[in-house]
């Protein structure tokens, strides 16, 4: 009778809250892409501060598929003018994604606040792309297209009325018992009335991934010269200075494609002028242009931060939020006329005399630094929502003042978030531990944004030359000498062997020019993690590694999560590469199903299996899968231009017959947009040990760089 | 012309938000003490939460003060559905508070987000006891009365619009270019749409202290065997167990007043069923009245979290959250049905037989094992609320079970908040560092709470005994072997040391319990920092710390945060307490203004003054100040007894006439809540060397507990 009585009492209790849960309805609105609203979502959010127009026409190519997950178990409810929302999980599912974390894969077990954020040696959330997409192993992804701080569950939070609960154990005399229960969801709390949800299709992981992509418009296609080799010299250099770097590159024959300045181009800088320091340098567009002739471009360092003593100020200050950053204006990036003022001083005198781009300092955090959450914008954004999206309108803006001259550009930003994927701009920051850069690498794949791994100064010539062999198989081969000084000779003892890494990154340049033209039409990230790789399975691993056999249906997420790899990544279509670290001189690779092939010989590596490798230190362990092709060029101090013919070495490896498609485009404008370009295929046989290559013809009326065209069989 | 219309546009966008800015109205709802309304206050927060009642009697003794800061100076404004509170700050002004931090006494130039967790090493406002009060070396404090998660920049958020600003400089070519400019407010986050703001008058930072427990109700007054000394059993101890240690304990001559048993006395735990093992404790009301005829109370451990094992589950599921934790349903304690039958389980068999009090963990985080941030509770107030408040709603609903038997309990508890100054309950944690504990001890006579440095394990006899005697000097003498299965002779090279602390720590028992009665009373807390002690000031520290002499006009707030002091500390009206930390042979003491004497020979030890001390392993050093009066009873293994008679020496230190407020009631009941009790007056004159004491006559009516008073003159 009691019982009964509470129970009654209790129902009254849910009635009011279970109204409040929203039924979500899914329109599939590209194919294999779904979107639920819940509640009433916000006018602002990632995809309208990015400016992202999904690129229709590679979504159609993938196709569709069927909606993914079990439309029922995906709950959203208002609470508290908060969003809850809850996706299922399976026991034997990773998770991949939630942003750029540095320091793991696997996401699953993970809470995470999604929060822009100078990265601070936690994954946490707090990182400079903390993009609110997920991915999972079995074969999905989704989104969450708010500009709010999330707080996400990973599969960590558990219901009194789960239908696969954990067991329940008894700490006092149970041995195994666990402190972190099996939890069969992915909860997520927005701080918003509503939000809008997206729903990749697979069937692969892959395919999620490049739905994504896909959806924010296709992965950016920098230009050719961004693909080349850049230095950002040492702040407080002048344009005399410039000259003399560049001539010492071209003297000791390393390639050199563009010099970053750093503070000191401007007369103030902390907060910033945004105005050529006249001392420094007397006559910027006589220096830009002087450079241009030796086909080197410059980029320019800044943060956005207004000094009251720049001649803009003035102009700003009406469009400044009510808080500063070292004691900076900051522009209210959403209002029309602020953007006027603001993005025109980027452009006069410097884009304007033929700066090729900028580096977007410090729209990042921390909290220390950056504007408070209680900052006023004029516009009536929160700073919550600035601070989700700043870099991001960063990107944007500068790249449509760009896009105006039909010139690309190809630059740095701290900060990015959902909807960025077509911004051209490669995300760095002031940490630097090098295992965590490659983690960061491969997770750029996940976040839909770029990463490199810059070089910047190390303790010794060993530490220097292993950061710099995996530096050239990522978005951008730099080194940051902002602070140091440092140029690829600084080591004597590895200048030789830092030389040929930069010769190699030029002569990849068809590769990874078409790689990432595949990045753009196809939404595949040229820089991913294996997981993303056909074959290759965690349980293979979990096989090759421990002796015991693995039984993941008795023993699942905690053994997957065991075995997350971060120390090897996928490089374009046919490349796996595993770099070295200090004080390594062997190291175990995993090789995905199927033949692998060494890169630079061509020799059979293995085939589905952990194999230990000792490459010595000219050289990081690079391979190749079966009928792998790799087009590449003769090795070239600036990358080609606009129209000039670049013949064509294709190297094949392995046995299956290959066949590669080589992007081409003048790889300076956007007519790519109108559909000026190709993709020329290349298909490589092997007949009784001789190869036979063909490459289909040019097509008329579109650019065509490709010159004389020779087929290497690097497989004996 | 371009600029004016600019100018004019951002007028047009600036006014809506201007609109928003709340005018405050600040009344005096008790004597100096002053509360606004921002917005729409919510109807949960911490006070309510606490239950708590101004003690008025206390607060009007205090009398009244001018309002402390500019009131236009203060501002609220509702933005985004959050309140964003301004505070004022002065450039020489250094903060105290913001709660239970653990490595830091001085709070100007944080950011915290004040949020209920596990203290995870990082004083980032994630603690124990996250309390959203701040007190000012000027000589104020501000309370934010919500139970929300409040984001707080304690002088860090620049404003463009600030008339104090920051300097502006060039990073470029400053070499004393400051990465975090001068700041000219406290700035705060609700996130909530209104909240109640407090604002207590000095002129001392001592003043607004006490103010602010007075408006708790006061401090918690513990029963006097809680002042005395306790241990906590290994985990899985059964009855004949606890018999064992108890006899131990007497065998060996030490003093103890209570146990505590910790997981195993349920049948189950993690989730908890709250019914005794039948097995460890067949008869627990036999247990509990043969221990307490040899004077030893029995406190119970336990967590909230209830098993569906337990038989009171199906009673408390209609009340229980969406989410568990270890599988344990979270009781809504906001709703009354659901405390009657969670807390009449704790009742149940429990308190109805004896048991003298909780030790409630595991309510404070980590988010890893706590319920998330979206899980749903029936009352429908937040995950978030609760976060907040759980631990106080602990507190608060088993000391009402105690109130109705007229029995005081004192327990241990892993979270509070705002509020919960009046709560007899003592916080603890996980954590370990010694000096942390002793920061955090400091800190909490800021956050309104008890902390105990308790003691668990060492790895050497010179830890176990230093930590033993900063412990016998806080709100509760522990030892907690819940792990260990430790004893105070553990160590037997120190074992003598340590049961002279514990028979210091009973002597000294007439002094602790006037001291918490001051706590009570007057809301002076019993363990706090030297920078509410007159004559303590940083500018002196400074001063005798470096050659150079400090000029603070000049160089204001970095320097006073480099001088922080949370090494030392002041226990009750007369006693500075300073540890020794292991490998510690002397250390430095910091003496306030005044002259001061050595605690154990009276000897004078210095004014005004840093001076080097080296006590040696068998003690720490102890200051009285000039005129310190410090009442002590016999040494006995018990607390007396409520109708006991007990002898006085009253210790006499220095040359100044001497008085001191002698607390007396029966030490058990809540009878003293109906005036049943007394300060007595003790005055002591030294007059040719020698010394005369008097204390005052017994009221009739009023409990006597003192004996015959002797009088100690410990300076010669």
């Amino acid at each position: 009778m009691k019982f009964l009585k509470y129970a009654f009492f209790s129902l009254v209790l849910f009635v009011p809250l279970n109204l409040q849960a929203q039924k979500l309805t899914w329109a599939e609105v590209e194919p294999g892409v779904w979107k639920a609203v819940a509640g009433k979502p916000e006018t602002f959010d990632l995809l309208k501060a990015a400016g992202a127009i999904p690129y229709h026409t590679g979504l159609v190519e993938m196709g569709t598929t069927d909606f993914p997950l079990t439309k029922t178990a995906i709950t959203a409810t208002i609470v508290d003018g908060k969003t809850y929302l809850r996706f299922p999980l399976d026991k034997s599912e990773q998770l991949y994604g939630f942003g750029l974390n540095f320091k793991t894969v696997h996401q699953r077990g993970k809470i995470l606040t999604l929060h822009v954020d100078n990265y601070a040696g936690k994954d946490d959330g707090h990182t400079h792309c903390p993009t609110p997409f997920y991915v999972s192993s079995k074969g999905y992804g989704v989104f969450i297209n708010s500009a709010r701080y999330i707080k996400v569950y990973a599969g960590t939070a558990v219901r009194l009325d789960s239908k696969t609960p954990p067991e329940i154990q008894d700490r006092n005399t149970d041995k195994n018992w666990k402190s972190h229960p099996y939890a069969d969801a992915v909860d997520m709390l927005v701080p918003a009335e509503g939000v809008e949800i997206y729903v990749f299709g697979g069937p692969t992981a892959m395919d999620a991934v490049r739905r994504y992509n896909l959806l924010n418009g296709g992965g950016c296609l920098p230009p050719r010269w961004g693909l080349g080799f850049t230095q950002r010299m040492q702040r407080l250099t002048d344009a005399a200075g410039a000259a003399v770097e560049a001539k010492a590159f071209e003297d000791k024959g390393y390639p050199l494609d563009f010099i970053g300045l750093e503070p000191g181009w401007q007369s103030k800088s902390y907060p910033c002028t945004f105005e050529w320091d006249k001392a420094r340098f007397p006559d910027p567009e006589k220096f830009v242009q002087d450079m241009l002739k030796k086909d080197i471009r410059i980029n320019l360092w800044t943060n956005p931060y207004v000094s009251p003593e720049a001649s803009v100020f003035p102009l700003i200050k009406p469009y400044a939020a009510t808080h500063t950053v070292w004691n900076g204006a900051v522009v209210d990036l959403t209002i029309p006329k602020a953007r006027d003022i603001f993005f025109g001083e980027l452009k006069k005198n410097k884009i304007d005399i033929g700066v090729s781009g900028y580096k977007m300092d410090e729209v990042d955090g921390g909290d220390t630094y950056l504007w408070p959450d209680v900052a006023v914008f004029p516009s009536g954004h929160s700073a919550e929502q600035m601070r989700q999206t700043y870099g991001l309108m960063m990107q944007r803006y500068i790249t449509e003042l760009y896009h105006q001259r039909n010139q690309r550009t190809y630059g740095l930003v701290r900060a990015s978030n959902g909807g960025g994927s077509l911004l051209p701009y490669v995300i760095y920051n002031d940490y630097y531990d090098h295992h965590d850069f490659i983690t960061a690498l491969i997770n750029s794949g996940f976040a839909g944004v770029l990463w490199t791994p810059e070089v910047r100064a190390s303790k010794t010539a060993e530490e220097w030359l292993r950061r710099f062999q995996s530096n050239i198989f990522s978005p951008m081969a730099m080194i940051n000498a902002w602070a140091s000084g440092t140029k690829p000779w600084t080591f004597p003892e590895v200048a030789e062997q830092v030389k040929q890494m930069a010769n190699l990154r030029m002569q990849m340049m068809p590769y990874w020019y078409s790689e990432f033209a595949k990045y753009h039409f196809q939404g595949i990230p040229p820089f991913r993690a294996m997981d993303l790789e056909p074959g290759f399975k965690v349980v293979e691993v979990a096989k090759s590694t421990s002796n015991k056999k693995v039984n993941l249906e008795e023993n699942p997420y905690e053994d997957v999560s065991a075995k997350e790899i971060k120390d090897q990544y996928m490089a374009g279509e046919n490349i796996l590469v595993a770099p070295m670290f200090t004080g390594q001189t062997s190291r175990t690779v995993i090789l995905p199903k199927g033949k692998w092939y060494d890169f630079y010989t061509g020799k059979l590596a293995g085939d589905g299996q952990m194999i230990t490798v000792t490459p010595g230190l000219d050289k990081i362990p690079v391979f190749v899968k079966d009928g792998g092709i790799i087009p590449m060029m003769p090795v070239m101090l600036h990358a080609p231009k606009a129209d000039q013919k670049v013949d064509i070495e294709v190297r094949y490896y392995g046995e299956k017959p290959g066949a590669y498609r080589l992007y081409d485009d003048d790889g300076e404008t956007f007519n790519y947009e109108k559909g000026n370009y190709s993709f020329r295929e290349i298909k490589v046989e092997r007949i009784n040990g001789e190869i036979t290559g063909h490459i289909s013809g040019a097509i008329t009326g579109k650019p065509n760089t490709i010159g004389k065209v020779t087929y290497k069989m690097m497989t004996e």
